[in-house]
Formats: structure tokens, sequence, C-alpha cells
């Protein structure tokens, strides 16, 4: 199907060229599963003693692999990842547990290290038993060529877990920790914030930094909250959304981390946060049929959940998201956004700005504004609403895209 | 805008005659307030002793009309009634309220009666100054051409306070109350669960049985659970939802009903739960760009709440309304919508009916089942979805309709 779709307007201009990150090493293959004539399966070997941290979908009908990686990750230990796209091995009952079993013991057998130290994750199709001989037949060829995780390797990471995606998603950074420099390199799949016929969102970030594991799940978590968890294309939660992070510590001469707010963490903590912002904006750029990259900044909640859900609430709210699609600034739906929300407002302290320009002001729209510079904004490929909901400190970001017939039409005429 | 847009494919085919309710006067008036060429102003004067009931938006920018309601409510009696469309008068400030205070002095002035004994609803544009002289000006003429409450003057009613809605909303029952017939009566207004430029959902009810107004609250905060509490167009919460429900009594020989429970209140709480589930299926019916009626039933969940939050996670589903528009039974994303409602679920036990067919059983797809009689179901105008969650006894039915093409184009193509 994605062969079948027009790059996204707002995708970037072209891949980034990502750094290599010390310890990792990577290859795909193509098994046929779903898709003919591209790679469809991502293996990743990291250095003994690399840390690992996850964080996975709320939903209650959970991927097969999603439950697996919940287990193994209390180890906080990973030596290993598989990841295919085509099948989402979703809402397939034991067989779908056994399907991970089988890869997860292919991959371990390669590293000979414990089942625990491997992870997996499966992207496309609900519903559908994954073919797992397709997958585990293929492991030993794809492992003997394991490559350094450098920038072409990276690219082909991210070109092989898409699925309805219309471009390859990547982000990195490179970061003074105590005296040494290191890296951070991530890939992302996903557009709609799910399409869970080809589901999901998936994101797997690594770093040659060594930080324990218990500290790694904390930044992760907080990261996520502020990047993953602040993006909505059409407010539907798939059944395997993932990020994994694995830290290999491959790197000398590292310092020593022993706690979450140690100030040798500041910069990574600002580039780890950059990184997970990058690719989680650039799923928002692949919404299915989007025409225009929506950041909503709310400001002056009782504190900053109220303010994120604020922002969802306005994010999700397909008149809002239709009005955006027409260029037309309805504020009206923002007002009623923030309504619906269920977060404590105070009507007659709402103000809300599109474009830098205040559309209302303390509960009433404001008397006689200048239409035209809020006009010319709606025509942007980047349209900024901020509210300032004005009873408190809590603020918070969110992103998202406009509702269009794009997405009616990839969802509804299209056959899968 | 209404004027632009074809009549529903769903829509009934013609305005019921409902029946005349004793001791409810009406009349109709155009104020030129927005529309052109037709009623926009309905006022309804009730018995002495009247009783009343109601239920309005949970939105914590609620619009001054519903403030005042509220607030009206604690009376528990009601003599008049003053409705306008073309603007909602919701997120106007301290203006606002003066508004709707004029309006209800105009009617309590023509009654004689305290204003805390007369309602308002305001339907249209959010944001908007209301002109309230334009109303105000209107209420001594329009009053003195209120006439009895028959078919006529609902389906008079009905039109009046339609904004985007393609069709008028009515139904009406007779039924046995101790030895005497007393009659129910509504019209209701509403396309798209909430269409906040051309806000919202109203629904207004008349009886003439006699019911206490303590009871009377307790019938209609029940019934709307079932009804309007169960049927979503776009997940969207209007500023102005309401539904009021007035009894005049005004019919000799009824019983005298102390409590909820009353054994001679069960025909009057089924006649009126129908007509509450009527009007509620004709809003969605009404769906803007709808073009299917879906009926989402759950059972086997753990409590008829949870039932309907899952009803309610999969009918609101972006992509289960625009598969279905698709005809694709695409179970996937009733899978993925009954994981992310947050109840209480167990994959391996859920199972799945599309037009009375299963399609996945016990967690997982129903092996070679038959495609066909799925395939000619999803060609229908009314789709049945079943889901039984398999853990307990809770269950519940929404209704919504199809995501479309339509409904971009209503929200995003046309300007406000």
């Amino acid at each position: 199907m994605s062969g079948d779709l027009p790059v996204s307007p707002l995708a970037p201009k072209k891949f980034p060229s990502l750094p290599t990150v010390k310890g990792v090493r990577l290859a795909t293959a193509a098994t046929g599963l779903k898709y003919q004539g591209r790679d469809d399966l991502l293996v990743c070997e990291v250095a003994e003693g690399s840390t690992v941290a996850g964080t996975f979908t709320k939903s209650k009908t959970s991927s097969a692999p999603v439950d697996w990686c919940k287990k193994a990750l209390s180890g906080g230990e990973a030596r290993g990842l598989i990841v295919n796209s085509g099948n989402a091995n979703a809402f397939t009952g034991k067989a779908g547990d056994k399907a991970v079993e089988s890869c997860i013991e292919a991959v371990a057998d390669q590293i000979a290290c414990r089942p625990s130290r491997v992870f997996a994750a499966s992207t496309g199709v609900i519903g559908e038993q994954l073919l797992v001989e397709k997958i585990t037949s293929q492991v030993p060829d794809v492992w003997s060529r394991l490559a350094d995780a450098n920038s072409d390797a990276w690219t082909l990471a991210a070109n092989a877990i898409m699925t309805t995606d219309t471009f390859a998603k990547g982000a990195g950074q490179m970061v003074k920790f105590g005296d040494v420099d290191v890296h951070i390199a991530g890939i992302a799949k996903g557009s709609g914030m799910i399409a869970p016929d080809m589901a999901t969102m998936l994101a797997f970030v690594f770093t040659d930094a060594a930080i324990p594991g218990s500290i790694l799940q904390q930044l992760l978590s907080r990261s996520v909250d502020e990047s993953f968890n602040a993006i909505t294309v059409d407010s539907d939660t798939s059944t395997s959304d993932t990020v994994l992070l694995m830290a290999t510590g491959s790197i000398d001469g590292q310092p020593e981390i022993s706690s979450v707010d140690a100030p040798e963490l500041a910069g990574f903590k600002r580039a780890l946060q950059d990184v997970l912002t990058d690719l989680a904006q650039q799923i928002v750029r692949d919404g299915e049929g989007a025409t225009k990259f929506i950041a909503v900044a709310v400001k002056g909640a009782e504190n900053d959940l109220a303010a994120r859900r604020i922002g969802l609430s306005i994010a999700n709210s397909p008149l809002v998201k239709t009005s955006i699609a027409g260029e037309d600034a309805n504020w009206g739906r923002i007002v009623m956004a923030v309504g619906k929300s269920g977060e404590m407002v105070d009507r007659d302290k709402l103000s809300i700005q599109i474009g830098g320009h205040h559309v209302a002001q303390d509960g009433v729209a404001v008397d006689d504004f200048d239409e035209a510079p809020i006009a010319a904004h709606m025509k942007n490929d980047e349209i900024d609403i901020s509210v300032d909901i004005g009873i408190g400190e809590g603020s918070a970001t969110v992103w998202t895209c406009d509702l269009t017939h794009g997405y009616i039409s990839i969802n509804a005429d299209y056959r899968s």
C-alpha cells in the first residue's frame, strides 16, 4: 500500500545522516512475508553489558511481541533485537506468543545469550498468524551480514521497518558525556498515530553512552511523555506501540552515573529529548492524509498533565483538524475542545492565539481583531495554536496534523 | 449552510405525527438573527404546576443558557421555554449571561411568573454576541400566537430549532398511566454529535403525565444514559447540549407517584426511553456526511458502564468508522478500539460478530469464516457490530455513523 501513496508534503527533504553508534551492529533482509522486492526484517546485536529501557502501548489487547518485551525488560539488559514489518502478530492468541518465542530463540542462538536478553517487535496486519518460519529461516544468513551501525546501515534499517509510512524516519545526535563524545541514533515508523491494520508506531534508539538500566528507564519514560506521548494523528491507539532505548557503553572513559539527576547527564538528556521529539514529529509529518503540521501549546493550566490533556483534546478534535485543513481559523472549535477535555477551566480567563495573534482573550472574542495575518498564517504548512487557561502554571506542547480527504481515502477508499 | 446540504440518506421518510400534549402551548417566529426566510425562535408555555428535569453538557466552557438552566432547574418547576437557532450564545462572557436574562425576563413578563420558572436554549455560532433585542422584541407578538401543542405545532417547532440539520427530528408516544392515557412528544436538533460552530444537540420533551420533579429528574437521567449518552458522531462535545423534560400533569385522574420505582411508572418509563432513543438515533442518522447507521452492542463486560465505554471507543474510532464507510469488515480495527478503551479486557476471551456472523472468537480470527454474508452486510445502510468481552455481565448498545468524505467536505471545504 505504501507504494501507492505519494510522499507526505510535510516530509523532511531527505533521510538524515545518523552517527555511528559503537557497540551496535545491524543487518536487514527480505522475508517475503507480505511485501515483495523490499527488506522487511531488521536484526540488531548490541554489545555485552548493554542496558535497555522501554515504553509500550497501554492497549489491553497488546500484541504478542509487546507482551514479550514487557517481561524481558525486567532484566534491564539487552543483547539483540528482531523486528519485522508486514504482520503485527497481534490478536493471534497462544500461537502468536509461540511465534515470538521462535524469533527470540533464533536470535539468542546466534548470540549464544539468554532469550530474555533479546527483544522483538512486529508491525503490520492485525489478526493474521505470523508465518514465523519465513523469519527464523533467514536469521542465520542475516546474522552473518551484521555490520557496524553507520549512516548507511541506519538508512537500510529505517526503511526495513516501514509499512504505510511514506518516508523513512531517523534522528541522531552527538553529545559530550564527561570527557568523551557519545552518540544517539534512532529510527521510527508510524503514519497515523496509528493505522492498526498496518500497526503501528515503533521507535528504536541506540546510544554508546554507559548508563545503568534503571536510570536509562527513567530517562526514557520522562522523554517519551514529552515526545511520543505528545503526538496524535487520529486518537487511535495501536496494539503494538513500542519504544526501545539500548545503551551499549562501548566507548571508554565515560563518567559513572548513579542517579537520573546527575549533572553529567544534562547534555545527554537534552540530546535524547531532541532525538525522540524529532522522531515523534516525523511520525506526525507522515500522518495519513496530512497537509499541515500543527503545534498546540497550552499554558496556565492546573498542572502539566492537565495542560497535555487539554492539548490532546484540541489535537484530537475532528472539528478542529478539519477546520485547519480548510484553512479556517475557527477558534470556536478550540473553545469547544478545551471545554470537553474535562480539565479545570474558567471560561472567563481563557485566551487563544493563532499564529501568535490573539483571537480570544479573557473568555470573549477579541473586538475587531485584524483577520489578515491570521488568514495568512492558516495558509502555512505549519500552524501554531496557543491556549492560555489562565488559572495555573501547567504547560505542555503537543503536535498533530490536519484531517483531510486524504485520511478518508487511505482508510476507506483503499481496501487492505 | 443547511440549505446547501442534501437530506441525509439515512433520514426517516417523513416527520412523524406527534400527539397533542395537554398543558403545552407553542409558537414560532423569524427573528432574522442569522437565517433568512425561516423561523428560528420557539417559545413554549407549560401549565401552572408543571415539573421539569434536565441534563446538560459536561463541557467546562458551557454556554450562557446552559449555565442559566442548571441554576433554574433546582426549583424543579417550569412555566416557559425560549429557544433560538443561529447563535449559541457560548463563549460570550458576562454579556452572554445578560442576554439570557433578557430573554428569560421577556418570557416571564408574558406569563407573569418568576424568572426561575423559565428555561432557555441557544444553538448556532459560538463566540458571537447574541443580538438579544432581535429576540426580545418578538416575544410579545409570538406569545400572542401560542397554540395547543398538536401535530402541526410540533412540526413547526422542530423546524425552528434546526441549524445544520438536514431534516427535522421528532418522536412521540401515547401510554397508559394508571387509568388514563398520557402523551409524550419530543423534538431534537443536532447533526454531528456536535458541530460546535453550529452548536449543538438540543432536545425538548413534553408530557401531560403528572410526575413530581425529583422523580422526573431520575427518570430523565436514567433514560439519557441509554439514549443521548449512547450516541456519537465525531466524539466532539458541544458547549450547549441540553435535554429538558417538562411534565404538565394536565390530565385528570392520574395516579399519584411517590417513587421512581412505582409499578405504575413501568409503561411510562418504556415510552420515555423509546422517545429519547428515537430522537437520539435521528441525530446519528443526520450525522455530518453519514451514509451508514451503525449499532455497536457490547456484552460480557465488567459492568454496564465499562460496556458503554468500550462501545463508545469503537464508535468514536476514526479507523473503525472509515473502514465501515469503505464497506470493509476490518475487524482488526475493532480489536484495536476495544484495547484502547482502558476497560478490563482479556484478549483470549474476546469475540466479535459483524452482521451476526463471527469473525473472531476467543481471541483469534475464526478459521475460514464465510466472507460472503459479511461482505453483503457491509453494503447495507445499517451495520451491526457485536462484541462479547467474555468476562462479566455488563452490556450496552451505542449508535454512530460512518466517517466519510462528506464529513470532511462539510467541516473543511465549506467555510462558516
